[in-house]
């Protein structure tokens, strides 16, 4: 069953009980799939189970159409949130630009050497400048100036447009304009940002003067889902380089720049990959 | 049933087969068993699977001191390779060691401070210099001084001691001697080495020496299992820091021990959380 | 010239102007000194300049003694703070601890390893606990419990015994008291802390469980001089370690101890070799 | 003199004595200059003294173009081994490529960024797959096949080439031919590779397959200069990640990408800020 030649990947979560796993990998194994990677997680406080399985369909007697509706009645025992994804069906993603180059470049550069196994249909700016870069990959490129006044119409416009794309999920590859609420309620949890620091130091806007004032000694880059309390959304990837007291504030935006790409790079790798579960203020990303 | 309420963790490689995962997380859900954490992995070349899983007992209808016969039907339709340990049961390690105290000092630190579940009965050593430490910490400490002539007996020696205290791992923390096939074949992966330098880089003597000559940017120190091929055997641990041209090799002995203190004390708390598997040259270290 | 043989250090600040190493120097070279290492900074908006500068006196035509007085018309010239110090002279260090004793081992370590050029004519804690090891070492361990009444009176007394034994550094090795305006005044760049979070993240009680709340990959620790204000002193030295979801606050406080004994020992070693020059909320620490 | 608004950068090696810097550094104040670095180094073993040192001209009383003729006197009394660059010249750069993309992407990113002061006049090639690249930045590729046969024959065609467009430095970014004896004599200490592996470990072909086989924990990227000996030369750079039992060769593959990238970025950084001394089989990079 070539159709069938797939991955199938469960992301599960739920009140903490017994028989779990042992319920799920029975129905896998039941259906002909072979297991490849699993692993689980218990949030002991909050009794939260997450689980994450994967497994290859390719002797699998239940069609990748019909997995959902077979698998419906195990979950709603469990009462669990969940979702099964496939390989081979690309997350469709949306970048969101301003002025700066670099993470889009990144992001670009991967997405040509196969990194990831999304489709970036289009990308979004407030500003023509980065153009250029979009023409050169032939990907289509959206720009809606953004003022006090038009905010709320052109994130519509926006919103729109992603709506139109079937878009999965948005990059803000150092994209300088904060999200209105309705926007960010529209892709709870779909929404990727980069911080140019090491959350929760140095919110808001020149982290790196922050950085350079407060006299740290490493500088940091984050990884978040974006909420609406500005750079207080869940974390998916953080790194840091260390700095000396050499450094001005142009080597740090310097510097920075190679954290941006990498953090940013990799968080969204874990989303292409299915690895993140967000749990309230904290992400679990299976290894 | 408070005799009950540990945890047991199995380790176990076989062939892969579909099911494996779900028959064993049945029998763990049928005893009675709360699953704690789970993870496997396929060797797909060699088609060896591993897999470990640690379950809760409290809830157990099979006491602990028969869980190993009642699982055994299923280990042998696996044709599996496979141990049951349990909290509580601490390892029995034996320290050996020769002039530098730092290793010995980092591990009777955390042993003090009850980061391993291990019993350490007592220490060996081919000088006296190190026995006011062992003395200060109330544990045995044995000198075996090794010449070439009487290697071969005080190693008989030193098997019989092990033996005698059923220890069931030998840690060598810089101890400055070449063990005997004999000796590591009665302890195969039982042993756990600190080499002062980033494997397979600067094997054998003096690698700080060998580090500054060949003109290196990092240092490292790899922990691994002895094997008959020095500094050859399968790696548990490494780590690395970076140094400069201005450090001499006395600064790269001072600044390497810091390596060294924490790679060994990381290996040995991957042996003492049962996480290892040993897969030919290569280890396996569940997270 | 034997009671020459040993270096000198000079650290200096001063308004930038030109001229000011090459009048250095050539101090040094008629003085019969030998240059081992040098460095300056200039923080260019503040025109401020640092100079550090490392000299073998051995065939020094300058005695150690008449040092100060022989260089100090240059520094006039420049209108700098300065400070000469001799390899051999010992820095004078007082440890402060409370319960834990993990910092307060790793630096007795060290001094033992001889790794500083420091004596440690005592420990003061605000509680008896640690008094053990005090007593392995044979350091002199007083004992100030601190209540809302008597701190006042309780720093006094430990302020005279610092004076008594001419402490030249305090080193709060997880030390849980805030000290006074009044004590901190009276050591003014001259007690070093070790806050257990990356800072400025996290900063006051219980960093390790806000860092689990607010979900970050990193934790880490940072070592600063003391001031007025709560952890917002100058920062001396940072480092980071990886985490992931399935560390509990537990796992966080026992992985955190590697890093704040790390971070502690590397700041107390470069004011040992008398690296560090204040700038206003910053360090420089030449390298 | 706008002419002079430049910094010069001296980097001078010579037998230790007492007094270099003191005059050196009154050379430089005497002539005007302001110091904005400078850093020495001494190889005691050998007695053999580095030193580098920047300064502005903008008020020097010496024009560049007469300074190399002025210090001469100096640096004859001192034996030395010295050049004097200045900032404006941008050194030229040939970077060689076979067919991967990303070590040549990574450094035309930076070029463009402005973040390295060189010129890139050529990129050469011994397969035309990449040649797009070079177009998109309008740089000229140059195409010459290597066969056993015609080795020799197109390597002095190379050097013919590289000589015509005054290169100063060339960077193998991944090119996988061996230059011959007589190409790295033209250009002693002038060719910089990036190796993927943490040198010395996994030097030759494959060293993502060899550090898979030997089962690390940490991959590697090594930048050094190019000698007769195969993976021998001088390391400037190195940097390493961390990976485990499940990454598979590909996965070393794709992470190690990373490395390469950044590692030779790094290290062609350091030489076009003129921070490298080569000593024998080592490198001072001053900081």
């Amino acid at each position: 069953m070539s159709e069938n030649n797939v991955n199938a990947y469960l992301l599960l979560t739920c009140p903490d009980q017994n028989g779990i796993v042992a319920k799920i990998t029975q129905f896998i194994y039941q259906s002909g799939g072979n297991i490849i990677a699993l692993d689980e997680h218990v949030n002991q406080n909050q009794e939260f189970f997450s689980f994450r399985v994967v497994w290859n369909m390719k002797n699998s007697n239940i069609p990748a159409s019909e997995l959902h509706a077979a698998f419906e009645p195990l979950a709603k025992e469990f009462m669990a949130h969940w979702r099964i994804e496939f390989s081979g069906q690309k997350q469709r993603v949306a970048i969101f630009v301003s002025k700066y180059d670099h993470c889009l470049q990144e992001i670009l550069w991967r997405y040509n050497m196969n990194e990831y196994e999304i489709e970036i249909p289009l990308i979004i700016s407030n500003h023509p400048d980065l153009k250029h870069i979009a023409d050169a990959h032939n990907i289509p490129y959206h720009v809606f100036p953004i003022t006090k006044e038009n905010k709320q119409e052109q994130e519509a416009k926006e919103i729109a447009l992603l709506k139109e794309h079937d878009i999965d999920l948005v990059v803000l590859a150092r994209y300088m304009q904060v999200l209105s609420p309705s926007f960010i309620e529209a892709y709870r949890n779909k929404i990727i940002n980069i911080h140019h620091s090491f959350l929760p130091g140095f919110v808001g806007g020149n982290p790196y003067k922050q950085a350079y004032e407060r006299g740290v000694k490493m500088i940091g880059a984050t990884s978040h889902f974006v909420t609406e309390d500005l750079d207080e959304g869940p974390i998916i990837e953080q790194d840091i380089m260390r700095i000396t007291h050499k450094d001005t504030i142009p080597d740090l935006i310097r510097k920075g720049r190679d954290l941006e790409r990498i953090v940013l790079a990799r968080a969204l790798s874990y989303k292409a990959e299915h690895r993140i579960i967000v749990d309230g203020t904290r992400t679990i990303v299976f290894d």
